[in-house]
């Protein structure tokens, strides 16, 4: 069985704050600022990096506003949006999980 | 929104490896070697320490065969099942993923 592309996609989506981003752009564009303060501990630099690296595998896209002054926002592409029902999915079983490790305390 | 759960989750599955582990895991239990064998490129220091955190985490269990010479094989633990869903689902959008690259290729 050689599926890189599965390979690849699960641990883009795993990164380390990658799945919380990815689960507010979810709701909507959004510009750096929001993000940051919507994601408690996370840093500047970390963001900036994690949007660069989305970016780059073509998940998330800048969108830059008419509006003046202008606005940059972060938004998901197409089939970022795709990525709706694999984050369903972990959350749906982040719950079971959890349930688990509590039956057992 | 805060969801430590879900960002523990995904942060879980996501990590460098663990993602192809369970799918693995999810045809069945298998020994050390046969993991190892079927995943080109892990070490066995990798794998290792991969089945440790797993373990930590209650998704797999070591399960010790009756059998002499006894064998100890990894198995995904009930709740470590469930994770077949998510795992679809990222097989799922990684083919979408994949082919909107190809597109623009």
């Amino acid at each position: 069985m050689s599926e890189p592309d599965f390979h690849t996609a699960i641990e883009l989506i795993g990164k380390r704050w990658t799945g919380v981003i990815l689960q507010h752009l979810l709701a909507g564009p959004a510009r750096f600022n929001e993000l940051r303060d919507r994601i408690p501990r996370i840093t500047d630099a970390m963001l900036s990096q994690r949007l660069k690296e989305l970016e780059q595998a073509e998940v998330v896209e800048r969108q830059i506003t008419v509006a003046r002054p202008v606005e940059i926002r972060y938004a998901l592409t197409p089939v970022g949006t795709k990525l709706e029902p694999v984050l369903d999915a972990v959350r749906t079983w982040s719950k079971e999980w959890a349930a688990a490790h509590h039956n057992r305390d």
